[in-house]
């Protein structure tokens, strides 16, 4: 029988997470407030101290026996700090300390969260029973998390997987991190929407510009966001391609809101990279649509403390 | 006391060089013969047999204990075969199982070359201590292994650390791989010459049009031999910098011809890669020229076995 829960900590630029999740993934007790991203960092704190407020006051709050925190990047696992890039107020800001302190002393493990989407998957989605996985989320930015020999790959700081920031195009267009032709600039929903318009798009009558209407326009064959998304497949192609190539992984699965355009972004994909991934011992990646839910980033970060890791063993014993 | 020892056989497309290597490293019996590399695959076979036939007849053969094989690649660790790009008569050849059989049944590891390159640094050389390394062989071609979490990461199939064969530029210049844009397809010396006889450089009086001559032409000054090294250092510093933002790495190792150039490429290359590592978890990447020499695809390929791999254990005495 399981009694021992971990408590995981979600952190976002629009909303901080929190919840109890059991050896199983289940979800016993959550809550949750805005994220204030352009507030002081102790204000931002206060949020996740509210957050740790209502879960310790839960009377299964007892059987907590660690802290899974994931965060949008970087965060610095080894120093036990966070930088958002959407949270401003918080740079360097010592996340660790202060969720152990709030949470009597508990152990706490710190990751991005393109970690903690590929440990849920890994542990709960379509990565399951992969020991070699990509997981990504393609959205307003493009993040992810790697599984190597079976088990969660966060590196050294947890960020390890950041494939938005990998450049396929190096005389490419100018990045916000810095770099030039990362992957993010060229595939995230933005910029897919940004290629488009470019390109001589214009939405329907409803006014909207976005990837998602682009991709609507596409399945209805219109051929300038048809070739929006062709762009942005080629530029997840060389960035999966690479990853394959560099560490071996046999498949990749993709989560986010263009992850959900699914053929229109599907197709072209798998038929790009074979364009890419042409070494023989990477010519097998299989590439699907995630499976876990909204709750990803909190069972992730659970899954990224251990819990749950015994699930090889029950998978052997289920299948 | 150490007695046991590790046959080590290392095929390139030239030569077939096999060895005894202790527990330190150091090598007490050697072979070798030039590979055929266009005749057919029992022939080429025979060449590794006479190897195995001098190291077998050895005093010392009676402490092997296991076999490492390091291949030019593709190999397939899975399959036990190997196939490698310029040995054509060696296509999904069952190397394993044969050298299993010439060594009385001793158990074999296979991992590529450039795995076996980083097996060697990481043990002997300059990524000796480091957790998280890619080291490099930039010569004829572009290859490559890694150090995640301390150990040796070949993936399942023995080629992780393929960084030649990733795409900087995907709609660059088709690589003889099928892909476009890679590493490889820039950095490599013969691609370097090309590079600089296209930009209008002509060799000297010694009419020595290499990527080593042009090396001495940019160390001199030369403006379109250096600019032929930049745009190789351009591409060498994107794949480095996707690497690190991947896996994270705290060292690059760098070998071979090309990166014996010395400062005109790794100058060019520090500089490059503050353009394209820029978040913050891999920008402190330290790069620096290989160490091991003639013999480190001997001494890799040992290691690869996990012969050495008390080293951390050794070296924190030492230390």
């Amino acid at each position: 029988m399981h009694t021992d829960y971990v408590a995981a900590l979600d952190i976002g630029g629009t909303k901080i997470a929190g919840a109890l999740v059991d050896g199983k993934g289940g979800i016993l007790a959550r809550a949750q407030r805005p994220t204030p991203a352009t507030e002081d960092g102790e204000l931002i704190m206060g949020a996740v101290e509210e957050v740790f407020g209502e879960l310790t006051a839960d009377p299964l709050w007892g059987g907590a026996v660690a802290v899974g925190i994931g965060s949008a990047g970087p965060v610095d696992a080894t120093a036990g700090t966070v930088s958002p890039v959407n949270v401003p107020g918080w740079r360097g800001f010592p996340l660790v300390e202060r969720v152990r302190a709030v949470t009597g002393g508990l152990p706490v493990t710190l990751v991005g969260d393109g970690v903690a989407i590929a440990a849920a998957e890994h542990w709960q989605g379509a990565a399951r029973g992969h020991d070699n996985a990509l997981c990504m989320v393609v959205s307003t930015g493009v993040g992810g998390g790697l599984v190597l020999g079976g088990s969660l790959h966060p590196g050294p700081t947890g960020n390890a997987g950041h494939i938005g920031h990998i450049s396929v195009d190096l005389d490419g267009d100018l990045c916000p991190c810095g770099s030039r032709g990362c992957v993010e600039r060229i595939a995230s929903g933005p910029n897919i929407a940004r290629w488009a318009a470019g390109a001589g798009w214009r939405p329907g009558a409803d006014g909207d510009a976005t990837a998602a209407a682009g991709a609507a326009a596409a399945a209805g064959g219109d051929p300038v966001a048809t070739a929006a998304f062709e762009r942005a497949a080629q530029a997840l192609a060389a960035g999966i391609a690479a990853t394959a190539t560099l560490v071996e992984i046999d498949i990749v699965v993709i989560g986010g809101g263009v992850g959900r355009a699914g053929e229109v972004l599907f197709g072209p994909l798998r038929r790009r990279l074979r364009d890419y991934a042409t070494l023989s011992f990477v010519q097998g990646i299989e590439v699907v649509p995630a499976t876990t839910g909204t709750d990803a980033g909190l069972v992730g970060a659970a899954a990224a403390t251990g819990l749950g890791s015994s699930r090889d063993d029950d998978a052997a014993v289920v299948g």
